[in-house]
């Protein structure tokens, strides 16, 4: 298959997180791209292609608040503005049940439209995030045009951002604006399938109330790992959108036996659902070598998830999410695009 | 004016604080106590009484979510058990009208309950924080036995912490224990009158949908000041609280002339509400040479201050909130008290 990336994402580089207490390097680097891409040329998966420039805001605020793109578009300015030499980092929020009020001072703004402390701005990050878009928009129209999968290298990854909330590395969701992109050229149903280690709360945020996009998510419980605070089985979606959010969690240390049961679950729901096309928020982080998570699964199940997911017959497209074991990261996530390919 | 404190604050030291990108130590520190109890000896304001101990949950969770009391109870054992070295930060909360769910994990839980990162633990917090709570029911109890006034020197404050969440230095809301300790003894109205710099969300919180808790707070102006997320004019409490809630916030580099118009309009307000107690939330980080905050009192404005509130003519719970400029803490503390005795 093909693959579209942009150089333009190591714009966003040695940026923080905040993480139990420590603000840290972010583990979210450049050079998870360049090992990717390094593996895809060892194996030949197919030609890279480099994203062509577009307009990233017009295709993101079908799925994102305009203020909240405006936010980031501004942010940096904003920052500069008052002086700052540490990292970007929310250190403020709107406690549970408080009213929506948008603060006009940029340390209230960064709260306002974040969940956590681990999405931070560097100078060139804004540029970065909207090249993520570029490749998603550039590989969707690779499916739009008959192909029957591509993979959008993305970086940074989309699937924590919500509607108007950045957090876990991500700022636009750039599966869900693939997504979007489907539903507007012409699908009827897309599923978004999640098998990141982490729960994709944005993803589900975005699209919970409404019925053409089914969610499908794989992941580590919320009630005890990160994003804690969505995930759990008893969220299948609302009002029109009911019945058609999917949650799979799965207790810390799971390996390829539960995890490849779960999928083959979440695989027989998307064919209940009978999408146009799969979108695959691809992450690695469920590899047990994975520096930040807990799960099990081995270099050899990754082509197997790929074959999972090829059975479904659909045009696929596959979004780069998490994954952080650099090292590794190439031989997993090609693993699943080589399984799906070979299938 | 006797005077009730706790030696015990002392435990809670050392901790830090997250603002703007940065992890420093925190502006709340012990001498903060140290500096208003010279100036209490230097003029002779009163007697200073030890607080005796006494159940501090007991007399808390009437306004605070069990929960989250005992969430603090637990917190430092679940924070050791994790390994952690860091200070006690969150660094992932609920987003924005996101479902209520608490998490397992300690790290979900620090979010859930936190609305910033500037309530920190140390291991003698929760030890400090219910001393704190024993220091305002000692000096509740005085003007219960028929004393004018009384002064409650608490350490951490309170007026940022609401019914389950903490935030901005504070853990219980020592000044919302207080006031609930009088209806339970007998008054039928209180008001909180908030004169700290900062808007006492917590406060405004436990009481939005009470009648029998006037809250009315003079704070900078929200939209563009911590803690952001409410103390605008608009909000004027609920249900049975509707029209019990008055904020009076004010622009970055307010002086006397404007605050002290201010401090009279709260007054008249409160003389319209009858109330049978005054609990007044002291913070004195309205003071021009305050480090975190931005108006331009005078260290002779503060026996106005007293002055005005006694001619209330009610009986006045003095609790100590905010105030970090630890030279003149003291002179300005004492000066509300002194300007409240001498008028
Ligand atoms: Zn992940
Ligand atoms: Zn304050």
């Amino acid at each position: 298959m093909r693959i579209v990336y942009s150089p333009r994402h190591r714009l966003h580089a040695d940026n923080q997180e905040l993480n139990a207490g420590v603000i840290t390097p972010a583990f979210e680097l450049p050079a998870r791209v360049d090992f990717i891409l390094k593996r895809i040329e060892a194996v030949g998966l197919g030609e890279v292609i480099e994203a062509k420039t577009i307009d990233a805001v017009a295709a993101a605020v079908k799925v994102h608040d305009a203020g909240y793109l405006q936010f980031m578009a501004d942010f940096w300015t904003l920052w500069l503005a008052e002086g700052r030499s540490g990292p970007t980092m929310p250190y403020v929020w709107p406690a549970r049940g408080q009213r929506d009020i948008r603060p006009e001072h940029v340390n209230g703004l960064m709260g306002y439209y974040s969940f956590d402390g681990g999405a931070s701005f560097v100078e060139g990050t804004w540029e970065a995030v909207q090249s993520a878009v570029w490749s998603a928009i550039g590989a969707a129209e690779l499916i739009g045009g008959g192909e029957r999968a591509a993979y959008a290298l993305c970086r940074p990854p989309g699937h924590h951002a919500g509607s108007s909330t950045m957090g876990g590395y991500c700022f636009i969701n750039n599966a869900a604006v693939a997504a979007q992109w489907f539903l507007d050229h012409g699908a009827k149903r897309v599923t978004i399938l999640d098998v990141d280690y982490h729960h994709g709360n944005g993803t589900q945020e975005i699209f919970y109330r409404r019925g053409d996009v089914q969610i499908v998510d794989l992941h580590a419980d919320t009630a005890v790992a990160y994003p804690f605070f969505s995930g759990r089985t008893d969220e299948t979606g609302e009002g029109q959108g009911e019945g058609f959010t999917l949650n799979l969690p799965m207790p810390f240390g799971t390996d390829w036996q539960t995890w490849g049961a779960a999928l083959d679950h979440a695989c027989r729901a998307i064919e209940a659902f009978g999408p146009d096309v799969v979108v695959v928020s691809l992450g690695l982080d469920t590899f047990e070598g994975d520096p930040i998570s807990k799960f099990r699964l081995k270099r050899e199940d990754y082509p197997k998830i790929g074959a999972r997911i090829a059975a479904l017959g659909r045009p696929t497209l596959f979004v780069q999410e998490g994954g952080y074991a650099v090292e590794d990261i190439g031989h997993n996530a090609v693993g699943v695009l080589s399984g799906f390919e070979g299938a």
